[in-house]
């Protein structure tokens, strides 16, 4: 089946890359509100060259990007991607600059080729061998291309509520996946909700000399002191009903769990820890991944951040912290759960700035989509081992009463996502764009 | 008496804050053991100028400038002086670079100026105007000026040990000092110790995905909850033994410091404060300003420090504290208490480095050499309040057994030492060029 079409990728793998290191040349950091405009152009470019016609949506914060073509086919298909990528810092512990793409050992290096302009591209460019290879598409597709995905999908709704016929589809592609330790293909049928915040500590009109803590409070203990009622040693969230509505696992994702290999051991060799968390293993290491909320210190700052020694009694101190919500969890409750506990536990003059949030989402795990892209998988690479959820964050709320979504990409273990040194494998781009093909066959005969 | 060395003074302000600006625009940050050496040499030369023998030192850290003038006087009085520098960061809070000096509004900006390169300066100036005006010196005179106190004089036992000698002088005065918050000079008879640390821990090979805080351990959670084991929110510090050996003050210090006014509503405005550490003021208040040793963060640094967010789970966190220590603890003692109580508390994973740390030392506060100051000082400014010892720390325990200290100096409650926007009043400076000649005159007839 589309013999053309599948040649046409193979043989165009280079044009594509490049089409790929040119996006990923625009340090498109929505944190930090870098080129969304420039790079959402660019997005638009590319789908149009795959022959879709496209629109961009502005929104109050970065503009949403989508793209279709409508073949009257019974089945449509839909495509979630993001064109913006987390912030690149630390940027000393980059092997090559991360917004100069390059390619060594068979790997394209820089920021977001991982997570998810190369997966975004390598889609489109599936497309865009039908059009060149003057070939029919047998389902109907759509893309839908925001630019905050890594800021929490902030204004992501103003599109999705308003567009709610145009997101409605018979399965969609979620923004990334990929092969695990082993790899195997991976596929993630749900994402857990997030509640991000920033806290801020402020005692002092300015940094003095840290002689006078004998007598002046401490913007960076009130902070220590805070943090340690969020969380005890054993990592229990003490936050007053922090899990008060939390769902379980359902008995058929604890039987789909069972089947999972967490590769344990390598991955304790690839973190260099001993142990998990509280020494978890097995069957509660599994729960704890695909079931369990976080509280996590992304970052934490204060004082004198150079060599050696300044004593100085610093006046402010803060924190970026992020807490992975799992179904029943809403970040507006923990928000006003978390207000309520600063202030209960005397943490009055802590403050708290929301910046993302969103609740948690699932496709359910037998849903006939999932075997259209499990057939397509085997297909190109073999087998698919199915997780009922991801422990990381997506939109999918907004999207999954609309269409069952399943996550597969052109990552690896590899692929360090959110980190320095972010690769993707090119072989494995090259049959992630014959996967796609292969699930748009599957589709048109499901 | 000296008037032509008074007149000399006045007249050759301008091209003594020449000077000073010329020491100042070399970033002698000791922290970062920058300038050192260049540093070192302009002072001997500027010690040169003034008449003096002078003699660099090496040790195994910064070098230690000595200057000397041997008049066969009766007494000899001995300056003690540092070339170094605080970091200046955070950069971006200067109105003025830090390392460009400049007079705007009667003051000198930049860093140092405040502590101590004014004060050496104007030591150095005030006895080039003898030598300048062939007036005879009535005492004998030495400087000992090092390049380490900014990071503990940690090299600078390997001078003093040796040189007991040269350290021995009838009376000596200490690198800083100035005027109060109502503009009255005040005298430092004492210093407290430091033990300053930095606490690591590392507990993944890299920064990972945040979602991975569900199954990973929290280096930075890690670094919060031991912090939280070293000091309660009344601020008692609670490593074991913490305040076993500590020597409370004095009879003569307590009502010592019950004529001195610590200006506490004029400070609490300055720093934009609704109350003092727990609340303490009056007596309560002064006790804890002289007498209490401190558990302080100078700064704290984990994972992502820029804008908006980043979901990271980051792999090291760590931490600089400084504790300042009263007379009767060792830093090597708290040291060894600091790790035990780690290791008891389950924190055998926190790495300490020691960066620096020397116990508390005082003047006797009835001794006659404190006369001589406060009589000199009344030539020249007025009164004189008298603090048994400063809340900040210095190498005098390597003097005092030598020689009876003195600190007073250039600055002033403007002055934000160890903070941006460093300054000196040039009218203080001046008037403190003439205090040195005062107290020259005042122990030639002592």
């Amino acid at each position: 089946m589309f013999e053309a079409v599948a040649q046409f990728i193979d043989d165009n793998v280079n044009h594509s890359i490049e089409a790929l290191k040119k996006l990923v040349r625009i340090p498109t950091v929505a944190a930090k509100g870098e080129g969304l405009n420039e790079t959402a152009e660019l997005v638009e470019k590319m789908l149009q060259d795959a022959g879709l016609q496209t629109k961009i949506h502005q929104t109050t914060g970065a503009p949403v990007v989508t793209g279709w073509l409508n073949v009257s086919a019974k089945r449509t298909l839909l495509f979630y991607d993001h064109y913006d990528v987390q912030p690149a810092e630390p940027l000393e512990l980059w092997d090559s600059p991360p917004f100069e793409p390059e390619i060594r050992e068979g790997r394209l290096w820089g920021r977001g080729v991982a997570d998810n302009k190369g997966d975004a591209t390598s889609r489109i460019w599936a497309i865009k061998a039908f059009k060149e290879t003057s070939t029919k598409l047998p389902v109907n597709i759509k893309f839908v291309i925001e630019g905050e995905e890594e800021i929490g999908s902030l204004h992501l709704p103003e599109y999705t509520e308003k567009n709610t016929d145009f997101i409605t589809a018979d399965g969609g592609i979620w923004e990334f996946g990929g092969a695990g330790v082993d790899g195997v293909q991976e596929a993630w049928l749900g994402l857990k909700g997030i509640f991000f915040v920033e806290l801020e500590v402020e005692r002092l009109s300015r940094n003095v000399h840290s002689s006078l803590a004998c007598t002046l409070p401490s913007a960076a203990y009130r902070l220590v002191w805070a943090l340690n009622t969020f969380r005890d040693e054993n990592s229990r969230i003490l936050i007053d009903g922090f899990y008060d509505n939390m769902q379980p696992l359902t008995q058929a994702e604890l039987e789909a769990i069972e089947k999972v290999d967490l590769h344990e051991e390598e991955f304790k060799d690839i973190y260099q820890i001993d142990e998990y968390l509280n020494g978890l293993s097995g069957m509660e290491l599994k729960k704890a991944y695909y079931g369990n909320p976080t509280c996590n210190i992304c970052g934490i700052t204060s004082g004198y951040q150079g060599k050696g020694s300044m004593t100085v009694l610093p006046s402010k101190a803060s924190v970026k912290i992020d807490f992975r919500l799992v179904e029943g969890m809403h970040p507006d409750d923990i928000h006003k759960k978390l207000r309520k506990h600063l202030d209960d536990h005397g943490f009055t003059d802590v403050r708290v700035t929301y910046f993302e949030g969103y609740p948690a989402a699932k496709t359910p795990i037998d849903h006939p989509f999932v075997k259209v892209v499990e057939a397509a998988n085997r297909r190109v690479f073999g087998d698919l081992i199915i997780h009922p959820t991801s422990p990381g964050s997506g939109p999918l709320y907004l999207f999954n009463k609309h269409v069952p979504m399943v996550s597969v990409g052109c990552s690896d273990h590899l692929g360090k996502a959110h980190s320095p040194n972010e690769s993707i494998s090119v072989e494995n781009y090259r049959k992630a764009m014959h996967r796609i093909v292969a699930i748009i066959d599957e589709m048109s005969r499901w």
